[in-house]
């Protein structure tokens, strides 16, 4: 199969460590080969030598619309809609705080119970800094008939994932879209686990509103900076919340009062990292050489190698429970598998050589990033699960002891 | 002078540009020699042969204290009170936001009107967010007596700047935390211009909160992460308003509610950046290598030589108005002279090799890092000043023309 993959070649493109089947690149994306020269340009080069001009010689200022630029031809979103900066985490504040000053006749933020959580802290914070004006309603967005009942008129904005960072769910886009869009409820997407992994129409399917990550598919390094995506027509009818300096009309007149440059940079901030969103520019870049389409067959492929090859060999399946959709069609890069003693699980795999990792209460999760892992990853890794399973390595006691896992 | 000048040797560590007087390390700090290959180490070994093991490994994880608490010797912060991240906008609204939700009975914000622009920007973003519950009042931080009159019980929190951006004007820290605590109003003092400059005492002044940024002379690389203080009695007292899983107790138990973190950690919110905290965590260890009371006092000397000079040689001073303080004490590490044809005249200047800045309307501005300019440094550049006044160079069309200028 891997000799077939005409998805291959991009791979190559990637400095992986040896010896290691990496099952993770949905929590950290791996390294381009071309980063570390980038990066060691934009420091010894641009920052070294031209110092203060660098800002205008080397495109620093404009590179969180033109990184944003690169990021929207992998979601489906048009030219000047998406922006990159700060965390996904400040995004979501970000776009909320938006949507809640703008509609305060509609006090209800509707937020997806499964969503990554500090994707709902931050809500959270949110309504605390408002004092009670906002009240969050957790919904399933797996259920629309139940979603239809919840979302009403006083539901300002649905805070939901397209796809759960636990099971790999894939939300429909566009079914939630039209059940939100019935009673103008405006949908703030987390696109963290399916920009870069599969194709996203957010323009097709008339989102308002979504945000994403830089470290996980896109491979811009630990703690890449994010982006945030606002439809064109609500870019100047919104207003974000966090005025700064680089999303004001004229940053450099040093007017005393905020006036927010029209259009997507409005939605700028404070001063980006120079760094840090280079390094994210090289893994966008790649990921724009290759073929979207392609790449999420590969993944699919993939899932579906891993899930067959365990269940055919673990007899009884070893306590194991598939926790992520069975059909292609809603499963995303990764599988979950949820097992009693899953922390110990993954550190045995780990300390195999296959990486992938523990999300708690017993989710066991194996990212198929399709641009460098291969199908014999996927079912060595298969055969790896199966033997600590079978032979219970995951007792050795170095196995259980817990400790923060990333 | 340089000879006998006993900081002379920090210089040596710094990459700078050959034939170029750089004076605006208060925008952009220039590059400490070894951050190169730290950056080279973080992407190629830590982040390309580590992963996801990273942030363990090589802590990653505690980066933002770390870093912090380092800066924290250099602004007179005990350990524990200062983390890193985000960027100074966004801190300031991190720390406005907190005292705002905690002192609803207190419903206005002090801001000092000479703040920098987006200082205050984010202050209109944050009322405009919490929809009239609160108002903010300018106030002129160098008239205490003044001050006096507008702080009263109904001020949460009054924002400043340590170092005022354009004129470097110190303001007496110990003197207005004496004006504001007498009516319990918190302080939150921007000490971009002094973190670093100068020596700053948070503690023994007895500030609530603070915040800085990372890449002027602390050298961090350009848009390096800020940093946020918060006085330790306050930190749990107090509760960001942007709650996010870093700053949870047990960021990896996922849990459904937020429950910040005790301490200075519960401030975190987003995944940081690894590549631009490492950076930083390079400017910061030089800094404190070398003596602040030392550089302070270098510092002071290159101003005054500096101002001395133009003054002595610039007959009927040509146009130009010195708008920084004269005397020393209250003078920051930068020299601000207004004139009318500013703009122009910088231009010129930077064509010259001698890099200052222009701030609207007609500041030209020159900051003098003690870390990497020397006394012959401030010496050409008040000759090069005088002889683009007198020969009127910078009446040149090319350089009259605006555009950005950071």
């Amino acid at each position: 199969m891997d000799a077939t993959d005409e998805t291959a070649w991009l791979r190559e493109r990637f400095s992986l460590p040896s010896g290691r089947i990496y099952l993770d690149g949905n929590s950290l994306g791996a390294l381009p080969c071309a980063t570390a020269s980038r990066v060691a340009e934009v420091v010894e080069r641009q920052w070294g030598e031209d110092l203060i001009a660098g800002w205008n010689r080397h495109g620093w200022m404009e590179a969180p619309q033109r990184v944003g630029d690169k990021i929207g031809r992998l979601i489906g979103a048009p030219a000047g809609s998406v922006i990159v900066g700060d965390t996904t985490t400040l995004q979501i504040f970000r776009l909320l705080g938006a949507v809640v000053q703008a509609r305060r006749d509609r006090p209800v933020i509707a937020i997806e119970r499964s969503n990554f959580p500090a994707d709902n802290y931050i809500a959270q914070g949110l309504a605390e800094l408002l004092g009670g004006a906002v009240e969050l309603r957790p919904v399933d967005v797996d259920d629309l008939d139940h979603l239809e009942r919840v979302l009403d008129e006083r539901v300002a904005v649905l805070e939901l994932s397209h796809v759960d960072f636990r099971s790999g769910r894939i939300r429909p886009m566009r079914a939630i879209q039209a059940v939100a869009q019935r009673v103008g409820v405006y949908t703030c997407w987390d696109l963290a686990h399916s920009a870069g992994a599969l194709p996203v129409a957010l323009e097709a399917a008339g989102v308002e509103l979504a945000v994403g990550c830089g470290y996980k598919y896109l491979c811009g390094g630990p703690g890449a900076p994010a982006f945030a995506y606002v439809r064109p027509d609500l870019q100047d009818q919104l207003r974000s919340p966090t005025a700064g300096w680089l999303g004001h009309a004229e940053p450099f007149a040093f007017e005393p009062d905020f006036r927010p440059a029209a259009g997507i940079r409005g939605w700028l901030c404070g001063t980006p990292s120079v760094l840090a969103t280079a390094a994210l520019e090289v893994g966008v870049d790649l990921l724009l050489e290759a073929d979207l389409e392609a790449l999420r067959a590969k993944a699919t492929a993939l899932t579906s190698l891993f899930i067959e090859q365990v269940e055919a060999r673990a007899e009884g399946l070893l306590g194991l429970r598939l926790a992520s959709p069975r059909h292609d069609e809603h499963r995303g890069n990764q599988v979950l598998w949820r097992h009693p003693e899953g922390y110990a699980v993954v550190q045995a795999l780990i300390d195999r050589g296959v990486v992938g990792d523990f999300r708690a209460p017993d989710g066991m999760r194996f990212g198929f990033a399709p641009a460098y892992v291969r199908h014999v990853d996927a079912f060595d890794a298969a055969l790896a699960l199966v033997d600590v399973l079978q032979n219970e390595t995951w007792r050795r006691p170095e196995y259980r002891r817990r400790q923060a896992v990333t």
